[in-house]
């Protein structure tokens, strides 16, 4: 038996056929272009690689409410041609296929859940830092969506005093993602962010802001355990950074010694998964088993 | 059948005996003084009005891993004598009774969410804004725990630039509790809050706060609605001043009508239960029914 998955981003999107057992048996990527084209390409793959159900993981923002006509469509993206597009049913119309969705960070958690960093938790976090910030979070095993899901890459945080830049979100302007994300960083300091030395000032000012939010993640959320992936954390030197930042940043406040700076390695780590977090995401919600515990 | 509560905060425990519908037959307040003299008291209560099962709501921070040796106890609160006491281990104990425990804003929402203004949602919060700020919030009906419990009055907020107390919290200075809670705004005005007239500038201030946070659990939790309570929101100017800052905030971000300038008033609400949320969310712990929708 053989089951599909997408996992759709801004500039890619990546289809894939896998096993029960998470294994992924073949893989392509695919240019996000319109709708249509994009689309097209996506159901040209699944019918010369057939399968018994597909999973979606899928940039947004997306409608999650199994009770609205507009369940699985992309709401207000900033990519405007696929502002309202259903991709859920675009899916199932093309190909008479069972088709799971939901947003790209919820399957990047779910994977790690099933397969990763997060195996045996019940309640756990996964925080891409990248061309944006997002996060997906599982509680009691299963992903947080309520009145639409977490969008936690634009929450506010303080900006460091020494910080003249004014940030890049469009909505918010200095909320976290338009301090901190890859764009915002290749904004401040005139250079891409993988082009920064580590020990450039950039690392210190990212892993302040990573950090303020990853407490708040804490005092909001309780996971027992955060993982960070995306572009921005391919600097090696920033995790250790966030790490003691987040340490001094409780204060002590949280009193369990998975937070103590001998431990804290082990709450806030990188992916196990990498790269195809997200496409094994798509998987695990294409998996007859998503409701059990892996 | 009758079951048995308690309310247990910082200046007062309140014990109560009900019913299976919610209904409080009889309820008591109690001093809270050192563990011995209240646990004392707590158990003659019960002793002449037996119940059948018993449900905490407490102060904390408190050990909810039932997996753990600590199980029950209270762990770093300020009040220094009650530090490692097991709360629930002793209830049990003196009483011979199957005892449940949870935050005290854990049980207040899931006395809104059987009896009150979550009514028939699955992911709501509830905030209490009075001594200190906490937070208790249901995902998929059940109340979030993971690492430890939330501690939402914790979050780091930006302070205005014409604020220049510099905030309370023991932990973090100025935090949302430093800078928002009840006695914050008594040592920033040098006045009671119930004694601020709500033209006061105090308010405006408040609301900016509040709603910095408000939007930050939105992002971060995807509430289906916030309910405020507590003793400063008993400024009943404030409620409306806080929907106003938090749609500003969030700025058309999260593209759902629930958080239009129109529609926030059903979005953000105060308690249905009033000053007896928690202690009718001690009586839900204690009911067979807890693991069921009501």
């Amino acid at each position: 038996m053989f089951y599909g998955a997408i996992e759709a981003g801004g500039t890619k999107v990546l289809c894939g056929v896998g096993l029960q057992t998470g294994e992924l048996v073949d893989h392509v990527s695919i240019p996000t272009r319109g709708p249509t084209e994009t689309i097209r390409d996506i159901v040209t793959y699944f019918r010369s690689h057939p399968v018994s159900r597909l999973g979606v993981a899928s940039f947004g923002p997306l409608d999650l409410d199994p009770r609205h006509a507009t369940y699985g469509s992309i709401t207000n993206t900033p990519k405007i041609a696929w502002r309202g597009v259903n991709f859920l049913q675009s899916l199932k119309n093309a190909l008479q296929l069972t088709v799971f969705i939901d947003t790209d960070v919820n399957a990047a958690i779910l994977a790690e859940y099933a397969w990763g960093a997060a195996a045996h938790l019940t309640t756990a976090l996964y925080v891409t830092i990248g061309t944006g910030i997002g996060g997906g979070v599982l509680v009691d095993r299963r992903p947080v969506h309520g009145l639409m899901h977490p969008e936690m890459g634009h929450i506010g945080i303080r900006k460091d005093s020494s910080d003249a830049f004014p940030g890049i979100c469009a909505t918010h302007v200095d909320c976290l993602e338009g301090l901190a994300s890859g764009p915002a960083i290749a904004a401040r300091w005139q250079v891409s962010s993988q082009d920064l030395p580590s020990d450039h000032p950039a690392w210190a000012l990212e892993a302040n802001y990573l950090a303020q939010a990853i407490a708040t993640y804490i005092y909001v959320l309780s996971p027992q355990r955060i993982i960070l992936g995306g572009g921005v954390m391919q600097q090696t030197a920033l995790l250790p950074a966030i790490r003691r930042a987040v340490a001094s940043n409780l204060n002590g406040y949280i009193a369990r010694r998975e937070l103590l700076t001998e431990e804290i390695d082990h709450y806030i780590v990188p992916p196990q998964l990498g790269q195809l977090a997200g496409l094994r995401g798509g998987l695990w919600l294409a998996l007859p088993s998503m409701d059990m515990e892996p």
